[in-house]
C-alpha cells in the first residue's frame, strides 16, 4: 500500500488556511508551488513509502554504541537531501530555500505521510538550524549552518532526562566551563529522537544542562551545541567527542526512528559550547517551540491522511455484504453507510486538522515575515496561541483516525502484514512529544488565551464570526454560529477563572477547551475552503464541511457545557475518588 | 506491574446492574459470591497477570503443524482448569457449577484483565458447550461435553474465511455426507482463535461449511462438530482427525492467543458430526450469540480496568511539576487536575461500561431461567437488544481507556517495557471480533429497537425514567433527563426511518445512536450504583457518577442532533465526498 499525496487538497488548504495567496510573488507563483508539492508527492510515493512497513519490521540496530539504520536508510536520507528538500524554508544566506513555512509545512506533511520515523529526522535538524540562526555566536553559526541546512549533519533535541520530563526544571545535566571557553557536559538524557544514527556524517546535538552554581528550576538550565565529532578550524571533521548512544529504545511504534539513551562525559566530559546566554537556555527552547510543535501536529495530519487512503483503498476493494438489497451480488464496503460514516470521520477530521496546522503555519511565516514590528508581535501572539491547539487536536487525530482505519479493515486490520496497525502504532507518539498534549492545553488557558488581556484570542473569534456572516444560508452555519458563540462564553469562563484565582478549575476544563477550540477553528477553517473552491471541487468540500459540523462541530455545545459545570476535584475529593 | 482485582466494586455493580440480589438463595449467598470473585482475583494476581507481558514477547510458534503457546501458557491453564474455574455456569448435569451467568461475567472480566490472550481460549469452549447443549444430538453430548466443562479439551468456533467475514453468507467451506451418518469436511478457515495449542489434549473445532446442493446464501450453512483428534466409542482419544492448522497471524496485540488458519480436509476430508439441523448452522450461532458478543464486551470492561489500574499506578509514583505552587518540591502527577481528568475518564467509562455488561448478563440469565416462558422471552428480547451495545461500548471503552493509559505515562508508555503499550494493542481487537463494532450498531438499529413494535426498548427507556424519578435532586439529573429524553426521541426517528423505508439514514445513524444508548444507560447504571452504596462508598459512586454525567452524558444531545439532522450519503454524493 502505498501513499500519494492529494496535491490538489492541499493546495485548496494552503489558499484557505494558510493564506498562500498573500504570499505569491514573481518568485512564487501557484505554478512553483504546485510543481514543489508534485515533486514532493513523487519523491515520497516512490522512495519513501515503500520504505515505511519495511523500516517498522527492522528497526535500527545498536553495536557497541554504532547505529545502523533500517535497509536502505542511508541511501534515502541521501537521496532526499541532494534533491534538496532539507530545511526548505532556511534562509539563503545559509543555503536554503527560503520558501514559506507553510509551503515547508505541507512537504512535512507530505514526508510524514509517506513515513513518520523519515520525517521526524529532519524536523530536529530543522529545529537545531533555528536554533543556531536565533542564539548561536557567529563562529558556531559559520561552523554548523551550512552543513546543517544542506544536511549533511543532522541535528538533535536533548531535553529529556528520567526525572526530567514534562517538567524540565529537574534537569541535572551539568557542564562546566573550560579554560578555552568551552565546556565539558556530563549527564545522561533519554529519548533522544535520532540521537545516533548512520545517515549523517556528523550529528549535532542541542543539550539542556546547568552550569555551577546555576540557580535551581527553570532559571538555571541553559543550551550547548554538542557535536558528535569535533570539527576542524577548517571545517572537517575531527575528534569523536565524550559521547555515546548507550541504548535504543522498544516502542510501540515509530521503529525506523532511533531513540537513545545518551551518555555525555563518561570519560573527561563531552565539549560543549554555549548557545545563547547561561542559564537562559529554555528561553532559546521557546524559540523554536512553535515551529517544532506545530511540526509534530503535521506528523498527525501526516498519519491521519496516510490511514484515510489505505482504508479507502481497502473499501473500494474488499467486497461483503449487499449494501442494496435488490442486487444479488455482494457490494464493496465503500457502498454501505456505516463505512461511509467512518471514512467520512477520517477525512473530515484530517482536513480539518490541516486547515488548522496550516493556519499556525502562516501565523508563524507573519511572525518572522511580517512587514512591521507590530504586525510581527501579533502574529506571533496569534501563532503562539494556535500551535498548541494545532499541536493536541491534529495529533489526537492521527490516533483516531489510524483507529478507525483500522475497524474499516475489520479483522484484516488488526494482522500487522496489512499496514494499517503500523499507523495506529506510530500514531501514538505524537500526543506525547513535543509536551504532552496535556500540556499543550494547560499552555494555551494558562499563557495564549489571556495574551494581551484577551484581545488575541478576541481577533480569532471576531474572524470566525466574519467567515459565518461571509456564509450564505444553508451551509449548517446554525451549528457552527452555536459553537463560536460556545467558544465565546468559555473563553470568557476561563479568562475569569483565571483572574478570580481558580486555577485549578481552569486546568481541569483545558483539554475538553482546547477540543472545543478545535472543533470549531476546524469547523470555519473547512467552511472557508468551500467558499473558495471551484465549481469542480465546491460539492466536495460542502459535504466535508456539512459532515464536519454534523458530527463534529455538533458537539461543542457539550463540551462547553463541560467547561462551564466542571470544577477540579478538591484533594479531598481526588483522594475519594481515585483512592 | 500486577492487576488486582477490586471486587467491592465488582460486587456493588452485580448488585446495582446485574440484579444480583435477586439471584441470591440458600445455596448462593452474597459472601459466598464474594469468596469466588475474592479467589479469582488472587488466581488471576498470583498467575495470570505475571505471564501476560512474557506472552507479549514470547507469542505462540508453530512447527509442522504443531502450535507451542507461551513460556508457561500449559501448567498456567491446567492450574486453572483444575481449579474449577472452566464453565463456571454449565450445568451441573455435565459437571459444570451452575453458577449465575452474571458471577460467571464478573470471573470473566478478572480472567481478561489478568491476560486478554489467556481470557479468549476458555470462552470459545463456553461457546461451543453451549451450542452442543442447545443442538447436539444426545450421543454427541455425551461424548464432549463433560470433557469440554471440565476444560481437559477446548473449543473452538470456525466461521471467517478469506472472502466471508462479517458477511457469512460467502461461505464456500463444504460438507459431504458419509455413508455411516458422519460428514467429510473440507476448506479454509481464518483467524481461528486458539485453532491449535498444546493446552488441551484434544481441540473440538465447531465449523460452518456447506452441504452438497444447499441453497446459496446464509441459509445453506450448516454447523459440523470436527474434533482434532477422533474420539473412541471408549472415550480415549483415537486418530488425528484430517485437519491443520497451517499458519499462524502476526496481529497487532493479542499475541499470546494463537490466531490460525485452518486447513479442513487437505487429505480425504475431515470427520465432522452434524450439530443441528441441516442448513440451519447459522441459527446454532445465533443461540449463543448474546453470550459470546457479551463475552466479548467484558474483554473491554477488562482490559480498561488493567489499564485504569496500571495508569493510576504510574500516576501515584511519578513525580513531575508543581500542582501546589506554594509547596517548593515537585507533586504527584496525581495531583495534577488533567491526570485526574484522564483517569476519572478511564474510571468512569469502564465502570459505566462494567455496569452495561452485568446488565445484560443479567438478561441473559432471565432469558435462560426466569420461571414462566413469556419472561424468557422477554428477557430474552432485552438481553437481544443490551447485547450489542455491550459488545460495542464496551470495547471501545477498552480502546479509549488503554489509549488515555498510555497517556497518563507520558513518554514512558511509548516504551513496549512499561506495558500500557500492550494494553492498547491488546484491546483494538475487540472492535473487530465477534461482529465489528459497526455490525452491532447495524443490528441494533434494524433488527433490535424493532423488537415487539418497539415495546422492548420502552421498556427500557421506561425503566432508565423510573430510577430518575426516584433520584434526590442535586445529583445531576437534569443531565441524563435530558439524555434519557434525547434516547426516546432518536428511538422514534429511527423506527420511524425504518417504517418509512429510510433504511440507509437509519444505518448511517446507526453507530452515533448505539454509542448516544450506551451514555445514557451508563449514566443510569452509575446513577442506580450511586444509590444503593453504603455509607463508606457512596462519595466516591457519587462523584463518578457525576464526573460521567458532566462530560460523557452530556454529549447525548449532540449525538442526538447528528442523528435527527443525519443522513445517509447518496451513492452520487459519496462518489463526489469519497472519491
Amino acid at each position: 500500500m502505498t501513499y500519494n499525496a492529494n496535491v490538489a487538497e492541499i493546495i485548496a488548504t494552503l489558499r484557505a488556511s494558510g493564506d498562500l495567496d498573500s504570499l505569491l510573488s514573481e518568485t512564487l507563483s501557484i505554478d512553483l508551488v504546485e510543481s514543489i508539492l508534485t515533486e514532493a508527492a513523487r519523491f515520497a510515493a516512490e522512495q519513501i513509502a515503500p520504505l515505511n512497513a519495511i523500516a517498522d519490521r527492522n528497526g535500527p540496530r545498536l553495536t557497541d554504541g554504532v547505529v545502523t539504520t533500517s535497509p536502505g536508510w542511508p541511501a534515502l536520507y541521501a537521496d532526499w537531501r541532494t534533491s534538496g528538500w532539507n530545511a526548505l524554508s532556511a534562509p539563503e544566506a545559509w543555503g536554503g530555500q527560503q520558501l514559506p513555512g507553510v509551503v515547508q509545512a505541507a512537504c512535512r506533511e507530505i514526508w510524514n505521510a509517506a513515513s513518520m520515523s523519515f520525517g521526524i529526522g529532519p524536523t530536529l535538524t530543522e529545529g537545531a538550524i533555528e536554533a543556531l540562526i536565533h542564539h548561536a555566536p557567529d563562529e558556531l553559526k559559520q561552523t554548523y549552518l551550512p552543513r546543517l541546512v544542506s544536511g549533511e549533519w543532522m541535528g538533535t533535541m536533548n531535553l529529556t532526562e528520567p526525572q526530567s520530563g514534562s517538567d524540565l526544571s529537574g534537569i541535572r545535566s551539568r557542564a562546566e566551563p573550560a579554560e578555552d571557553g568551552t565546556y565539558r557536559v556530563f549527564g545522561q538524557k533519554i529519548f533522544i529522537t535520532y540521537g545516533e544514527h548512520d545517515l549523517a556524517e556528523n550529528i549535532v546535538h542541542l543539550v539542556l544542562a546547568r552550569l555551577p552554581d546555576a540557580p535551581e528550576g527553570t532559571r538555571g538550565i541553559s543550551l550547548f551545541l554538542v557535536p558528535k565529532f569535533l570539527v576542524n578550524p577548517d571545517g572537517t571533521l575531527g575528534e569523536r567527542n565524550d559521547l555515546v548512544c548507550a541504548g535504543l529504545e522498544h516502542k510501540l511504534g515509530l521503529h525506523g526512528s532511533p531513540t537513545c539513551t545518551m551518555q555525555f562525559g563518561e570519560t573527561n566530559g563531552a565539549i560543549g559550547y554555549l548557545i545563547g546566554e547561561e542559564n537562559r537556555g529554555l528561553n532559546c527552547m521557546f524559540t523554536m517551540m512553535n515551529n517544532t510543535r506545530l511540526a509534530v501536529g503535521i506528523q498527525g495530519v501526516g498519519i491521519a491522511e496516510r490511514a484515510y487512503q489505505q482504508a479507502r483503498t481497502f473499501a473500494g476493494e474488499r467486497r461483503q455484504g449487499r449494501a442494496d438489497p435488490a442486487v444479488r451480488q455482494s457490494s464493496l464496503i465503500l457502498a454501505h453507510p456505516d463505512v461511509q460514516r467512518m471514512l467520512m470521520t477520517m477525512k473530515a477530521m484530517t482536513a480539518a486538522a490541516r486547515g488548522i496546522c496550516y493556519k499556525a503555519a502562516a501565523a508563524i511565516d507573519r511572525s518572522e515575515h511580517a512587514g512591521d514590528e507590530a504586525g510581527r508581535r501579533r502574529a506571533l501572539a496569534v501563532a503562539s496561541l494556535l500551535t498548541p491547539i494545532a499541536k493536541a487536536f491534529s495529533t489526537d487525530t492521527g490516533v483516531d483516525v489510524a483507529s478507525l482505519g483500522i475497524q474499516v479493515h475489520g479483522g484484516m486490520g488488526y494482522i500487522e502484514e496489512t499496514g494499517a496497525a503500523q499507523h495506529y502504532r506510530d500514531a501514538r507518539i505524537a500526543p506525547i512529544y513535543e509536551g504532552t498534549n496535556g500540556i499543550q492545553a494547560i499552555d494555551l488557558v494558562t499563557r495564549k488565551i489571556g495574551q494581551e488581556d484577551g484581545a488575541v484570542v478576541e481577533v480569532l473569534i471576531a474572524g470566525m464570526e466574519d467567515v459565518l456572516a461571509a456564509t450564505p444560508s444553508g451551509d449548517n452555519t446554525e451549528i457552527l454560529a452555536e459553537a463560536v458563540a460556545t467558544l465565546r462564553a468559555t473563553t470568557r469562563h476561563l479568562l475569569d477563572g483565571l483572574a478570580n484565582g481558580r486555577r485549578d478549575d481552569v486546568l481541569a476544563s483545558a483539554t475538553p477547551y482546547l477540543r472545543l477550540f478545535a472543533l470549531t477553528l476546524g469547523g470555519i477553517e473547512l467552511l472557508k475552503a468551500t467558499h473558495l473552491a471551484d465549481d469542480e471541487t465546491k460539492a466536495r468540500w460542502r459535504l466535508l464541511s456539512r459532515f464536519f459540523d454534523t458530527t463534529l462541530a455538533s458537539t461543542v455545545p457539550s463540551l462547553g457545557l463541560s467547561i462551564l459545570k466542571g470544577t477540579a476535584m478538591t484533594p479531598a475529593e481526588a483522594a475519594i475518588a481515585l483512592g
